[in-house]
């Protein structure tokens, strides 16, 4: 499974009663599907994972799945806080079709999530699930950091494949880079230090902003792997604006916003997630209107 | 329903193939339910509810408020990430008997977790479970801190009860006695500031560290309540050590390894989290025998 | 030496050419000298003490010494980032008539502060200096934390009197408490936690507060330790608004322009510190306004 | 005055009496004007600035300017908490025959410390200095952060030419790289992150590691300017080991330990600040080692 590229971290659609929408969400497939992303990511932290129960994450998988040709990598987020409920994820998403899954790290009892402890769930998880499995490290919303002598033993598993480091770090990228070296490759998730990601080493990333830009992101990877830095410096710069106001600023309900406006409905987050505010709507409607000028 | 006094977090046991052990959890029971405790939280933090699942959550509580007397308060930790799933799991615990439901906040998607978001979910919650509501605020472990003017005017909701506050601030309880002023009590967290916390105006506590010596934090209440303030300083002082021991030290392991020490066999925490290591156990042991010489 | 109740640091005047300005020094130590404080500190952090060089800080310490009677307290700021600079600016503020120097933790070499560095530091400075000293952690500002265990240590050196800790965190006033209990008191720092501090066995408080409204903060003191806590944490409640004021919000420039309202010309602070902005004078008015309305 | 390229925040020798000791600062000169390094940066945080007086400060100004030739930029530290203060410094600096100043943020009074306090405080001194001046934000050490708006204003200061950022985080380093577009050059201070600034548009370096491998330092600034990207990240890899143990880990003391190592004695830092303890010889002496098999 090649994981080098742009993966996009997909949307999971709600109607206006609050249910997972799996009309919309088959009908936005193709903007991603058609694109020159190397693949998808579904039930992602952009995708809403937590807020789904496990019956409907099985559906949106087996969705997904049906939807995206075969020969396109399908990876699925399974984390869960126990190893039991992760491991049962796991194998349900790999029997419904995913390619691989993407772990997040258990986080809630952080006084106590030392090396040794990640070491035993993702050893556990990689065991026991039938395609492989790729870390997931996002210590500002876990507040948990994945250690690097855990990365470096994991790396040795057979069925560890890669990981994905959100933070934009790049000393912590090139670490990783290293520590996995013997066998995982590392997914950067910052699209706002895509570029010295790919420089510290990555071999790739899975952005948010792909879901929105598809293309631009790709072109940031090729640039970048072509050694033209100052051109893919220029456009990293032109991206990060619309990567912070669906990062940071409006989150998911940003990025839902933003593709509402360029014609792709997928309704508004899952409460407790509120729909972005009208000044979302104003900054995200003038962001991409200046992205595509210089885009054109 | 009074929630002056302290209550006990209690634990949920598991056996060695990881299930849920309701065996086990009644008969513990009897440990809290004689003694001076004021009731008892099912499924809070200390309960480990991150690693349940919902068929799990529910036994667990049946289980519970089956085995305590009626008079005696029962209240269930209900807290989910979605606004939905808290309804849903606040509903069933009501139906199961609890008198009160402990609503963590959600933190997962923390950069837009407003006061706005929280007034909206508290507020359904409350409107829709028939029994009290009380908030919970944990930062340490969700990231997120629930605003003040949030809690304000929350605490004019008639389902509505009260705080639980995990942090040691005093400044921040005293903060949220006058922000609740109009109708919601605060309930305190954290054992090594208890006194401190009852000084700020809070009515009581939920405590990990009643689980293990209730009678001990019990007293420390009445000594406070009574203006026994060095008494009660001394006594504090001499329960810091266990507190922290089982509290960010071993966390969970550590007070199960604390209550099989103390002859109640609770088992082990579930995976990811690792059975307490021989350290805790000897440090424990010390512990609790160096506190029972204090306190005979 | 007494330190029990409440000290004021006072600010430090500046002229319109950014000068120190003894004379407005000297007129506004009334102020302080006639109330009911315990005594003065002067070149605190409060008093802009980092923004003057050696000779003006002498001369101010000298001014101060010779305006407040004998029989009053007045304690020195000298902590300086080098051992030397600490050891000679603490004997100069013996010599010119300071009873007591107050020496902030270094902190620039955040990483290489350990509690043998600290008591390292300490003792150099306790052991040279003719005068008690008093240690000083402001963890908020220095970035780093005196440790437990070099209190504990310091506090069976003869000469090392005291410590102010300016956190509010109750945990640590009682762990201070206890690791002091063979030779050192506890002062608190924080006037929004004075209360909590207290019950945690602080025997009193350094407090900019105490600069703006001494009495009030006496009154607290004493409600404090007659047992009176109802109308203690009323009190506190009453002086949050303004102590926040002057504190984190508009800091030194929200204390002096509180002081020009309420009579006392102290000028402005010394840049980069810029003057209160109008809206500051604002709140400061209505504040000081409301709570004059309180205590009438 | 050409920024681009590696400078060396060189260390100020101590001896036995705790005094700034010149000779065997010159003797060490060579070791750095005889390198490939750009220039030399003297009072540096790694120069232990903080920890001499002014006095002191003005003789190893005038020490190192007479010893290094003319050609050859010496740039000095002035930065000081008040803004009268740090003008006094530079302008003595420029006399004394400094090319440029780096003006590290006053970072005490935190919460006061806005964008504006920031302009104001830097125009203040940049018009006041004969020679340019850098901007200097290490946020680790001061706690806090010069706002990006800040930086874009000063750049258009005729006499403000760039900008050391310590932080290794390359989002900020890039989005410095365009606040500072229309005036200013951005200087990395990170060596773990080196290679990765460079990327994002860094056109140097102060590294306290060039003060110990100044030549593979450079080496690694060529490889990143001609393109070289997987053998300069090699050459980072090897180089972070020492960057740690010289930086987080031991600090001025591990620095001045392994100059004695590789045969230059700048003796040990001013206290507080402790020798390195015999653990970090043996670090350093092996991770020295390791790096010249290396570099063979």
């Amino acid at each position: 499974m090649n994981l080098a590229g742009v993966f996009a971290p997909i949307p999971t659609p709600f109607d206006d009663d609050d249910r997972a929408d799996l009309t919309r969400l088959r009908a936005a497939l193709p903007r991603w599907v058609d694109s020159a992303l190397s693949g998808i990511v579904v039930l992602g932290s952009t995708g809403e994972a937590v807020l789904l129960d496990e019956d409907e994450s099985d559906r949106v998988i087996a969705e997904v799945r049906e939807a995206v040709p075969p020969g396109r990598p399908v990876i699925a987020g399974t984390g869960r806080e126990s190893t039991r409920a992760t491991v049962r994820a796991s194998r349900r998403a790999a029997e419904l079709g995913a390619d691989a899954v993407l772990v997040r790290t258990p986080g809630f009892f952080k006084s106590q999530m030392s090396a040794e402890v990640f070491v035993r769930h993702y050893t556990a998880v990689a065991d026991a699930t039938p395609v492989p499995v790729l870390l997931y490290n996002f210590a500002a919303v876990t507040g948990v950091n994945l250690p690097l002598d855990a990365v470096a033993r994991l790396a040795g598993h057979p069925n560890i494949a890669g990981i994905k480091e959100s933070g934009g770090d790049g000393a912590r990228i090139a670490d990783l880079v290293a520590a996995g070296s013997s066998g995982l490759v590392v997914l950067a998730g910052s699209a706002s230090t895509f570029h010295e990601s790919l420089c510290a080493g990555a071999v790739g990333g899975v952005l948010a902003l792909a879901v929105l830009v598809p293309n631009a992101c790709v072109r940031l990877f090729e640039l970048t792997s072509d050694g033209k830095h100052d051109a893919a410096r220029a456009l990293q710069h032109q991206l990060v604006p619309l990567a912070r106001l669906i990062g940071p600023t409006y989150g998911v309900a940003g990025l839902k916003a933003a593709l509402r406006i360029s014609g792709c409905d997928v309704g508004h987050p899952r409460p407790p997630l509120a729909p972005a505010p009208e000044a979302a709507v104003v900054a995200l409607t003038e962001a991409l209107a200046r992205f595509e000028d210089i885009a054109a």
